[in-house]
């Protein structure tokens, strides 16, 4: 194609024209930009005639976020647009398909999701999701086990690890969850209804050692490959269907990263649930559904996982020592709840929050939510290298929810 | 230069020639090859007038052991040279310098250090060696402080660490340190009057779990660049000089598989010394000196990490929670430990043995030798995750040299 540029909508036309496995040749297509313009342009390529459509996503060189304007790799999308393969291949059906992959454009031309909706919106609107529970669990196991040292060749999961070396986007995951919310940062952003709890996260050592080892295992740990910003935001669902989206920050880090993501988006939506004034008992119902949800992620997870171990392993030793599946799984958990806690605590206090709780119209009822977040996500951070069962996560929640 | 070919003696004067900062234009120069030939050539050349030499390592495209030849990377040659550059910058005067490095060739010109000793021929000869404790503490200390997230910058690091992906090399540790001496395989290699040792090595499920942990951390936990292979006789010394050479292994792993490899070392030339039937009590004095040393190495190794923390830690967490630091030197010391039983149990079942032991040339107090090594190595797998202090290390072997 030609040296980097944005892509015009015209340009992003004649782009998708190309792509002949979705589109009729001479098809009269129309482009709309749906992107938030922060971070890349999303052209959503459409053919009138047909129905069908495209997504055309480009990388710009710089991130916008509340004003500021920092300068941002290109390669992210390299990483995004091989991840996304990789996924594919290991979990065929949960992210979308890549038809093209344009270095010099930073442009990854993919499946139009637009039956989709986004899950943190889906979940706010109080959406039931059948399979979800079931697609994720299998998205994490296959994803993680396959591209660790557990399901692939030793030495080629080594050249994969340093494919998706990725500084720039880890460092906004190390500043931003690892470091901003417990200490004073321009970064930071909340109301000021609750300097007091932003004030007890900068002033609790206990806090802090427990942070300051999660921080050192998504530094050091390069366990599998990942997805490495699994919110609801990165998911697209239906009640049929589920869509793993927008892998850039992939990259090997500690597997307990991706499923802590999913289990702290989904306690956010249910401390947002559960202080709406309206509908308490509905809410109330579907409070219990997230925490059910949450659960069957887990236990989904790790029954697959396991599975996996059983069939596919690679490594002699890890095969042959059972207590070592236990030892490696325990750890998986304290992993996964001690991430889920941090994801928690940074979109309270932190610079990028979430809309289940930002978008509580009634400040009570936010502030609520916010507390409760908080007393979760902190207790997760603190039970950590404790926590011997998933159970011990709901009672945690249901703790802050009196 | 030119295309890579094994060079000839002429063609290693002709580039050492070049090397102006060493030897007078149109010096008189000789060579001599002093390598083993299993895995490089190593050119020794001299001028007879001046006095002064060079070595000249080339690596060559295979590996030779126990006859069996197989092809191993060159690029292991770019490796060993860009890790020897990093380990003088950081711990100048304790490596050999590099003059110039070669890709094409995977040739590296260094300082010639033919007036030390390989350390493990020294302490084969009862020498004594006052610097080593300090020198090697300082080494391990600065360069796996600065290669760390503690130590550099954290993005600079994911980059220095693409460069050290190793996986030929890494795979010959990961299958003969952390497979074949707990199983049934070729590679291992041991006397028949220990098969009942050899045996219980391979039936100790308690014992794999623990190989499979230190596994696992070795195949994933990128902590620090490591020297990689640094047993004895990968150190030259003299009463006033310590140089560390030959880190072709070098990748970015836990710091504790370094210093584990030096205590394990040190402790295998002790079990070698306590079982000679003459000079007994001059063998125990030795013994007892290897054991102060090995307890120096930890204690230097300690107090300098610890103040190279306290003084220029880039990690703003690491730096302000002291609970912290407390816990990164328990798991240092720890894995320190497991890996240097792992050390240990290798260099007596598996495939490469250590001369302090084989060439003991009574077989009775070889067998007793070997036997206490494992005592020793099996224990110290099997309390890694408990020790607390480097006083059980040196309970440990007193025990099993009753």
């Amino acid at each position: 194609m030609s040296a980097y540029h944005p892509l015009t909508e015209q340009e992003a036309i004649d782009i998708a024209s190309q792509i002949e496995e979705v589109f009729p040749r001479g098809a009269r297509l129309s482009s709309r930009e749906i992107g938030d313009g922060n971070l890349n342009l999303v052209f959503h390529i459409t053919d009138g005639d047909s129905g069908r459509g495209l997504i055309l996503k480009q990388a710009l060189p710089y991130a916008k976020v509340v004003g500021e304007s920092w300068p941002l790799t290109l390669d992210r999308a390299r990483i995004e647009s091989e991840a996304l393969v990789i996924q594919q291949r290991l979990a065929p059906g949960l992210v979308p398909k890549v038809y093209r992959y344009d270095a010099e454009l930073a442009l990854t031309v993919m499946e139009d999701l637009s039956d989709h909706v986004i899950m943190r919106r889906g979940l706010m609107e109080l959406g039931r999701y059948p399979r979800f529970a079931n697609d994720i669990s299998t998205f994490l196991a296959n994803t993680l086990f396959y591209t660790s040292d557990l399901g692939m060749n030793q030495q080629q999961k080594k050249i994969q690890a340093g494919r998706f070396i990725n500084p720039e986007l880890c460092k906004i995951t190390e500043d931003l969850i690892f470091d901003d919310p417990y200490t004073v940062s321009a970064n930071n952003n909340y109301d000021e209804a609750i300097e007091d709890e932003a004030e007890a996260l900068r002033t609790d050592s206990g806090l802090h050692l427990e942070v300051a080892l999660l921080r050192e295992k998504f530094l050091t740990q390069g366990q599998a490959l990942l997805h490495g910003d699994l919110h609801t935001g990165s998911i697209f669902v239906t009640p049929e269907s589920t869509k793993v989206i927008d892998p850039e920050f992939a990259y090997y880090g500690p597997m307990g990263y991706d499923i802590g993501a999913v289990i702290a988006n989904l306690l956010l939506n249910a401390a947002g649930q559960s202080y709406w004034s309206k509908d308490q008992a509905a809410r109330a119902d579907y409070r219990a559904y997230l925490l059910e949800t949450a659960q069957d992620v887990w236990t989904g997870f790790e029954t697959k996982f396991r599975a996996l171990w059983n069939e596919a392993c690679v490594d002699r030793l890890a095969k042959t020592t059972a207590a070592y599946q236990d030892d490696y799984m325990r750890r998986l958990l304290q992993d996964t709840i001690g991430y889920a806690g941090a994801k928690m605590v940074r979109r309270i206090v932190g610079l990028a929050h979430v809309a289940d709780i930002d978008k509580i119209g009634d400040a009570a009822v936010r502030e609520a939510a916010q507390r409760a977040s908080l007393r979760i996500g902190t207790a997760l951070i603190k039970n950590n290298r404790r926590v011997a069962s998933f159970g011990e996560v709901l009672n945690i929640a249901a703790t802050a929810f009196k």
